[in-house]
């Protein structure tokens, strides 16, 4: 086996507990940018191509094994808090197979950390023929953290933690990210890591003396931005960690050809894909597993999760869609709301007010005011008009429907499901349609018409007082009433 | 009487035009993130435990006094504006007991200053048996200020306008913020300020020179910010002000266990109340007296004011609270609109483009889709059909109904007030209601449905030429009928 | 003629492909602030007075000329990409009078460089008699631009490439914007630009050197923000560019007396007037040719375009408007869309969900919830119920309706177009009225209301097993019943 065919296992560290999120959800497991940080460093685990990965658990360990469930990764408990080190040894343990492979620790509370650094991590430990890398980076101030010393030579020495570092090694600027690449001795060495110093936990941090002691060739790998390292400890730290991968991937969209207008205010998770062409407006957010097709338009403040817009769709002002699929060249909204299980064809048009959900409308269809489409298949070119309710729900049951192509439903129309509705039928405004209307049919299903003359002056006289102070032109025409 | 149990007075001066507002509103009457700025500092003055606050007013004395009402101030008018010594008096003069307390100077326009710096000021002066300490900051650049000028051993020895500086005054960077704080010889001294001076003014600064000729301690305070003391003097700065009190109000809720994305868009009232857990989404804005408790998810672009939202409820995108209550484990929106009055019971559904006003709702109930309910009662887990209407109105008077528990209202009904439905009724779709409906009946208030086989190819036939234009299929099917 | 009075003609450069957009749409036509970027070059000249304008078109000409249709320039098309000395020629040819002029040189894809700036560059020219001015500006590093190579008497000599500079000239500041200003011998020396270089392109920046070469006056005029000159280059350079306008603008707005809440996010077209006093709410976006009177109120996230709004409106959040008159003191929304043909006079009041088009609003009308108005006048006074539906098409064309002064139409109405609504009319609630209403009538369209004792029993008994899961107080009530 080459080195460039080594297998790498990862080791992710994600047992603390984040006291200073003040929240009842394991600190891994907060949001990021639409994923738990947690997965974010799984995620970059696998795109680096690891055969293993580790997700090393302590507080919480139930929820944070419950998140990744079906991510492939294997859990390591590490039941009792005692030191980095210790944890790690616990996720070596938890691999059945660990033979020559090369060691990847990461954290579970650093999202910044990408893919493309540590790659070239990867590659620099390979060239060099390193056995143990760190990964460093360099701070004007770098208080707080340990500090790599190196020799007159410019050679990894050794780390200094902050507490025991002299005067002038404080003054050192490169610290250590906590991220170690190494070869397939750790799992012996680790092993070696003792808890006797002041804190009596195990350090991670030994290892790197460990290697030395072994005449192993230690090697620092400097980050290009030692912000991609710093870790979210708290529910400000989270807000800053979304925003720099929020404006990572709108600057990619951007480049790739996407109009984005303000884009400080447009959130999209790094799920979505889109094509050249889109513009999106301010305040739109998308998500989860979105795809948008080229020449599409989306208007301010909507919200798209696990939708796809094909070819030029438009999608107006605030609207909401969620599990949607938008055919080339519809238009939809303002205000409207798609809901899952929404197919709609090409050319469909969805004003505003209009909710549908499991509803599948066909080419050109036009539902274009206050209407709610739910558990029903409409034909092509059928017109919805406003005010429509597909009346889907008997109190326990929902039942499906069917409408024809090239049907008229007239406004304020109720189809009581289940119901089908023939092509080409007519249903008169206002009707509640309680049984199904065969192709070509007009039905009519409301009151006929009935007008009292005369009427307006008993009614308003009657509450002439109120109508005075508040109507004055009703007022009026009730007083030439007299 | 112990120096740290004296009084304390604090003269608020809010007498100025501001016509670099170019508005008709007075200047300090301004909101800077939901309140007046005059407001600000009345509040300061309280949070700080003072006993007498005085707000000098004078440009729209009226409005400034009629704002400020309730709010247990004490007002002084200072009819002709001759310079802010002479406004001072005015305060001072209007209290009817001033003995032995300390007197802190405020302003109207300079809503940044933090109480506790203030408190801050209050105990230094306290500590040090000061007679007179002025706030002061320091800036790289005090160009325009007046600067505090110091003798050898560092103490102050007065202050210097911009104008009267000399070259080397000039380089001075430390400034005079205005705020000062005094004994009780205020008054006596305030009134020895003389307008013997350029422009014929009364000036306060001039209160520092008098205590130092009677031999008395006087220091200075320096701010560590020295931004709290930047006055608005436009709308820029009103929006610069408000930007700084909601990223402070916004990371205090972050700090304390809120989880916020793009917290910069986001926009929270200092009054709102915030539980642990709770996420609000991009675009949230929170207003007045709201309270949100833990665990509640709050969508964007939603907009909340003077609401309970009780523990686990879920705000979807889009919707507008103003005065409900929204009951544990409750969902609503998205595009929901809930108006004063609504109180909502655990575990009730409110759903898209759903109205609610003077609305009772128990236990489970469900309004899913388009839907207003004014004036009402409606018993546990009834479900509102969509398109329901509570007609509460006559055109004049506004009528109350009630529903009973286990109903079932049909979509498209109409529920005529005032109107009382029974437990477990079932109102048929369509229907519009104008009896009452006993416990366990089902009404119906609807037409028959009459069908008319054939219609469509006569209606269709006489609009045939608009139909081949627009409506291809529909041509189709109209062909085939021939 | 003075020099003062001498006529500008504006060349602009607009032929270029502009890979980085990555898109089918030329470069130029990319839209910054709501307009594409090509006529902002078109505006400032207009601004700036000048009597010729010509575009030089080439990549995507059709489209780029299609766009400036009607905007009163000339075009001339740059068939092959010789550079920008071939184009200028280009331009100057296609202008039939241009003797006597001064010509000014811009660029397409510049749409910071303000009139302003321009203004003082040609007063500059002119006072100085210069013949041929260029526009600089300078940076910390100018690496990438042309260097002004000024002689020891600090007069403009030459200007250098990067790619030819010496190492000193490249430590050089001051840049070359491109923008040039020249008296009428341009026409002829540019006539003398050869492509005699490495490339084989003709250079603009040649002329400079043809003026020095004729002994006139060259010099130079600095920007004071270099910034102005800056390109849009991707759609990256199109979001910064937008946003340095787009704050220009707000910012403009605000110092004039408007309040403006989190300006960040609020987005203002150029072509938008707002009056002092007018409260601007988070995420507002106001385009086109909007106009908004003193005193109005427009909420958060409302979405303004083409609409004039008079003294005192207030507009809720998540309103769209497009096309809408809104008369003195009506208010509007949340959630209401009020779109093109909407006239609304004063005093109306429009709801939440309620969408209006061609539909003129008298004095004091109330739609307050869920309703469609379209292709409808409505006298003064009048109540429209919730859940009204103006039926105004029956599948093929529109028809117009008229609704009287002091009508009251119930609640979840239909009034089926072509009606006419006489004044005083009640219509009842539920009714579909397909019928004319005379003065003063009540029209009943609805059915009579049956209700059926003991229904619920069954009904619910059917679904007994259903219920027992899901609705257990139901469950409570139908075990009761039997």
């Amino acid at each position: 086996m080459t080195e460039q065919n080594r297998p790498l296992d990862v080791v992710i560290l994600a047992a603390g507990q984040g006291t200073r999120m003040k929240s009842s959800l394991p600190k891994v497991l907060h949001p990021v940018a639409g994923r738990p940080m947690v997965a974010w460093a799984v995620k970059t685990a696998r795109d680096l191509g690891a055969r293993n990965v580790v997700v090393v658990t302590g507080h919480g360990a139930d929820r944070v094994e419950a998140a990744l469930q079906g991510s492939g990764v294997v859990f390591a408990r590490q039941e009792q808090q005692l030191g980095t080190g210790h944890a790690f040894i616990q996720g070596l343990d938890a691999l059945d197979d660990h033979q020559g492979a090369d060691v990847l620790v990461l954290y579970g509370d650093t999202p910044l950390l990408r893919p493309d650094t540590l790659a070239a991590l990867l590659g620099d430990h390979r060239a060099r023929g390193s056995a143990f890398t760190v990964l460093t980076g360099e701070l004007a101030d770098a208080t707080g953290y340990g500090r790599i010393i190196r020799d007159e030579q410019g050679n990894v020495e050794r780390i200094v933690e902050q507490k025991d570092a002299t005067p002038l090694e404080r003054t050192v600027r490169e610290f250590n990210s906590g991220v170690y690449l190494m070869d397939a001795r750790a799992t012996d060495l680790a092993h070696r890591i003792t808890n006797d110093n002041a804190s009596g936990e195990y350090y991670l941090t030994d290892l790197l003396g460990l290697y030395k002691a072994e005449g192993a060739e230690v090697h620092a790998f400097k980050l290009t931005d030692p912000g991609e390292v710093m870790g979210a400890n708290d529910r400000t730290g989270l807000a800053e960690a979304e925003s720099i991968i929020r404006a990572r991937i709108t600057q990619e969209h951007m480049r790739a050809g996407v109009t984005i207008h303000m884009p400080e205010t447009v959130y999209i998770e790094d799920t979505v894909q889109i094509g050249r062409d889109v513009t999106l407006e301010p305040g739109v957010i998308l998500r989860g597993d979105t795809r948008i097709a080229e020449g599409v338009t989306v208007g301010p403040y909507s919200v798209i999760t696990d939708s796809t817009l094909e070819g030029g769709v438009t999608i107006k002002a605030h609207s909401v869609l969620d599990g949607a699929v938008v055919g080339a060249g519809s238009d939809v909204g303002p205000f409207a709301r798609l809901r899952p299980g929404t197919v709609l064809a090409g050319g469909v048009h969805i004003g505003n007010f209009v909710e549908t959900k499991n509803a599948r409308l066909a080419q050109g269809v036009k539902a274009g005011h206050l209407a709610y489409l739910g558990d029903v298949e409409i034909g092509e070119e059928t017109n919805v008009g406003a005010g429509t309710i597909v009346a889907n729900f008997d109190g326990v049951n929902k039942h499906r429907s069917t409408v024809g192509a090239g049907v008229f439903i007239g406004s304020n129309s109720t189809l009581i499901a289940p119901r089908v509705i023939g092509d080409a039928a007519f249903i008169a405004a206002g009707s509640a349609v309680h049984d199904d209307v065969p192709e070509g049919s007009m039905a009519v299903a409301r009151g006929k018409q009935r007008t009292l003359e005369g009427w307006s002056r008993r009614y308003w006289g009657g509450l002439r007082e109120k109508v005075q102070v508040k109507l004055p032109w009703l007022a009026g025409w009730l007083s030439r009433q007299d």
